[in-house]
């Protein structure tokens, strides 16, 4: 009976453990008192390439509201259209490649103009090796010339796909806003295929039992989808991909036949202005989607010796102020520094593209909540508030930072437009209890706002986390 | 003992398995593997009428972030005032009568001008009977005739009634949306009543022990409701309507004497143009924010053989920008199909008002997850981007759809508007592995947008989940 | 064998007792039966002053989604700067000093333009106790003079410090927007120390092993700091504040030097038009934050013999429409009844800061949820849509109410403007079963729109739920 009694009590003790003041009740998903580097944690291998799931039940991606997915393309590998229930921030870290979006309700602006020859078509390749599409004029909705830099906003419902028509892989990140309100579902990401499938079902959910993931027309019956779309049952079943293994990103075999504007640099600069249309094609059909953030020319920091950051934020693409998301492209070499700041209106998602960096990050409680190296392809969260500072290791550190808001703002505890600059000599002298001959140094020495030299890392510890 | 370690066991089995990974930690209320036709969990008698609810803790009611409810208003039975901590949307599904709204601040801008003869009011009628209200002039705020397909936007913690004026019943039914930041309380649905009471309480709260619901000044002690309205205590002790069992919609004795507008079509088009006043006045007071969705000739899909489709956004209804909620009415003949599409920014509930339907709907993972009939006075939810394919089974299908978002954007599969339409040929033929003929056929077979015609429904099975 | 059997069925009870239908799965944090006037639950002591904290895991708190804090600077007391996750608004309850906000990007616009003669500095007194930072001029960002009835709006991660240049001590209450979009970590207050620190730890935290909370540079390693400032390696330690015990309210020592402008009153009314800057100067470096509430002359409302409210919503304050939130200042005499009333759109949080007075609330159920007295330095909340009256039982009844919206409505239930008045009289009579000229009465009898007389409380009774 004791042990009864004691096993009773034990189990209380576990309920109140696991009740009491737990996660639960009151959540805390930002009691954040360790970070990783983060890598993928889920693969999904495709017949062209392959999609790399981070978990997004992750502590610091659940603090910050966001998951996070990595796409490979291979050289001629096609990413079947499909849609999330989140607006879509994407980033082509590598390769170059075309973007075709499909916008409810606008028109098909791409179309073959020029008389159609098999096997000669200029600007529409392929699909000429049937012989019988002679004559025959494709239209379809804007198609885009993608390459590594480029950084793509995307609102949810909206079908997408991308094809690599390089040499290299085309490699894409993109982060999902699922805490925004944009979100209407719960705070998971849901892919929808319009095509293609997904055999390994959806692995990053929790609580359901796993199924293979197919296509939207699958779920359909095969007559419903003959009489929508006018077609014969036998092209119906086709389109429900059921006996495809190919995934959802696929080869294309033989030349990838799309009406596609000439590569950028060719185009005349008026190609936004020219086109004419009622306010629905003005405002959202043609709203622009994409910028490119690795040329130097535009940067908003720029320090030969030492590197450059370009931001993306609602000034830059105003689809950015529907999303609510922006970014940041940073490059610096061997041993600069971007100095220490916190988001103030923001969390950040920081990706390496290239390199390596010796990161620290402090948190609410004054803690040193990551100490250490991040390289390429992997992947860190620096909560609103938090402090981060960064020195690159490696000849060069590149990366990409997605922000939750549309014009997120930094502050920097260092430099010429730093918090301690704004502060008046009585407070730090006072607050650090310091000579005011030292405040002014503290306050006056550095006078880069972002980047500066360092000396590199020197004895860098494990995470300190309260040491008094 | 092995007794005690193999429960001890069970007991963590337990915890982890309610643990683990459930809905708790992670939210998931999403995951919907199937979807039901829901109809009213709870019905609240009155005298003159009743109220039914819907269960709000229903996963596809959840996951949709509203709540529901019909409200039957028998001839002659007024809706007695209350208001709710969200916003609302309501629809006439049948009847005719009378509503009013108090706005906090507005003027009483309804006001007898006529000197008033007892017995003979022409506009005012009623009230005569007493015969002491002689040559007293009532003023109130707004009155409005509504009818069978009016479109009603309230805003949060505005009273509105209901009057029936007319011989059948009144029904309305109105979506609440929980989720939105407008509501500033939890995720319940919680009307106050300024008169009358709900002898059942609040049913459709979970986790309260369940007492009558009765008026706000029932709360007041009598004092204070005396020094407040000036009045003598057993005035006050009758406004708090403690004895009174006629539950929130009462019958009305004798003739209802409001000051009322003459009806629509007989009132000059100007009305709106005519009022003059202050900013306030000519903001919220007097905006607009009724609108009716049953007249074909204003409907935005119309083909006479097939039915109409009428929506209702906040470029029609400025209002519903701010309540973030839109709304579809759709009529359609036996045999017409809604062509398969999703709803890209919003969860949709979808109620039919008559007939029947066969509907399909799809889910993320491509599953069947409804493949049945709805039928009139039932409702189904149609979460962000799930697939929905609609065929009428009865001579005529009429449903109204509430949306989550002041400009809902569906996204079709099939059509001159859809997404197979955007999507270049070699998309098409690469994702399905199809010829680019079938491709063709695929893409541009059918030239309607919205609704086709269609063979019926043939062998629906049942919902298939994940058969591969 | 009995026994483990019924303790596995106690588990299992307790299990469903836990979880059947709990605050966990369907949260119900709004379903408040009572409410109490709360005082503060932790004191954090420092050198000159003490920061009270709020639980914030308290029901009504967690229902509005707030958190809330009470500063007591003493004489001479330096508040270090710190920042939060979320949008604040304070009020300053007592007496008078500067304010200085930190804002990124901004430029330091105050600057010592005369000479520096050490020790006869006028505007730019202090400092000069050193002799070597003569011909030194300082510079930062604004500083600005508050004193009691100033309410000040601050939005997240903006760094902020007041000193108290009076001689009685410096109260301020903030409440902090939890709940809002503006806050994108979980909902908890977390403040962020870039100075000072405080040994007792985040004890409103829970969940989280208390450990001191230190400031920001404690958390970087040293180098780093000394890197970034271009400062030595000591300067640098002493930034970390590390054996510092004198929390985050320091005692100046000497005069405190900050450039400052004169006292208002004193400046000349075209301050806000002088300056001439860029975009970004002009809408956000410039951006007024502050208001005063107490002077009578801009009442909102005002009764010579009971006495006057005032609010303060995105009209008035701009920056209000950003950060979503709202104030009511009200100050009544003995016996003035605030008439009761309800937020339509907004939870609201009342601060006594003078006197005491009887205040009755009525929840969703007609349940009356509090009738009590609150006094001097309690709070209380109304949640949206609950009704509440006020009688102040003391000479002077003073208070502050911070509003979830950044232009609540309230609706009275007595009054010119009241719910009742916009009814028609038909609507009243039926629905409180009363006669037209008992109707008449309710309607017009009190002419007054928010303040009247009242004989004062009689006998209230303990609060009374679900009394049928």
């Amino acid at each position: 009976m004791a042990r009864v009694s004691s096993l009773l009590s034990f189990s209380l003790t576990l309920l109140i453990f696991f009740h009491g003041y737990t996660a639960q009740q009151f959540p805390n998903e930002c009691q954040l008192d360790q970070l990783n580097a983060l890598e993928p944690s889920h693969v999904l291998k495709s017949e062209a390439g392959r999609i790399e799931v981070w978990d997004h039940h992750a502590p610091q991606l659940r603090c910050s509201g966001v998951s996070f997915t990595r796409y490979v393309i291979e050289s001629k590998g096609l990413y079947l259209p499909s849609f999330v229930n989140t607006a879509k921030l994407s980033f082509v870290a590598q390769g170059r490649g075309l973007m075709g979006k499909v916008i409810p309700g606008c028109a098909e602006t791409f179309q073959d103009s020029s008389v159609f020859q098999p096997r000669q078509g200029r600007q529409f390749e392929g699909q000429g090796e049937e012989g019988q599409s002679q004559r025959f004029h494709d239209m379809h909705q804007k198609v885009e010339h993608i390459r590594s830099g480029d950084t793509i906003a995307t609102t949810p419902g909206v079908a997408q796909w991308f094809y690599n028509d390089g040499q290299q892989p085309l490699v894409i990140v993109s982060v999902f806003d699922l805490a925004s309100h944009q979100n209407q579902l719960d705070r998971n990401p849901r892919p929808f295929y319009l095509a293609g499938n997904n055999p390994q079902g959806q692995v990053w959910l929790h609580g359901r039992e796993q199924q293979p993931q197919k296509n939207i027309f699958s779920g359909f019956g095969p007559e419903v989808i003959a009489q929508a779309l006018k077609i014969d049952l036998q092209t119906a079943q086709q389109l429900q991909n059921q006996d495809d293994n190919r995934g959802n990103i696929v080869r294309v075999q033989g030349p990838f036949g799309v009406i596609r504007p000439p590569l950028r640099g060719q185009r005349p600069q008026e190609e936004e202005e020219e086109r004419v249309g009622n306010g629905l094609e003005e405002t959202i059909c043609s709203a622009r989607s994409v910028d490119n953030l690795d040329d130097p020319s535009r940067a908003d920091v720029y320090k030969p010796q030492l590197g450059y950051i370009s931001t993306l934020n609602s000034y830059d693409l105003p689809i950015l102020r529907f999303i609510r998301l922006s970014a940041l492209r940073g490059s610096i070499r061997q041993n600069a520094m971007v100095l220490p700041q916190w988001n103030a209106n923001a969390n950040a998602v920081l990706y390496v593209t290239d390199g390596e960096a010796q990161v620290q990050i402090v948190n609410d409680n004054g803690d040193r909540v990551f100490d250490g190296q991040v390289s390429q392809g992997q992947l860190i969260v620096v909560p609103q508030g938090f402090s981060v500072v960064k020195r690159a290791t490696s000849d060069q550190f590149r990366w990409v930072e997605f922000k939750t808001n549309a014009n997120a703002q930094i502050n920097t505890l260092a430099g010429r437009t730093s918090v301690l600059r704004g502060l008046p000599l009585a407070v730090i002298t006072n607050g650090f209890e310091i000579s005011p001959e030292e405040a002014k140094r503290v306050k006056f020495n550095t006078l880069e706002t972002t980047l500066t030299h360092s000396s590199g890392p020197a004895s860098y510890g494990r995470p300190r986390v309260a040491a008094a």
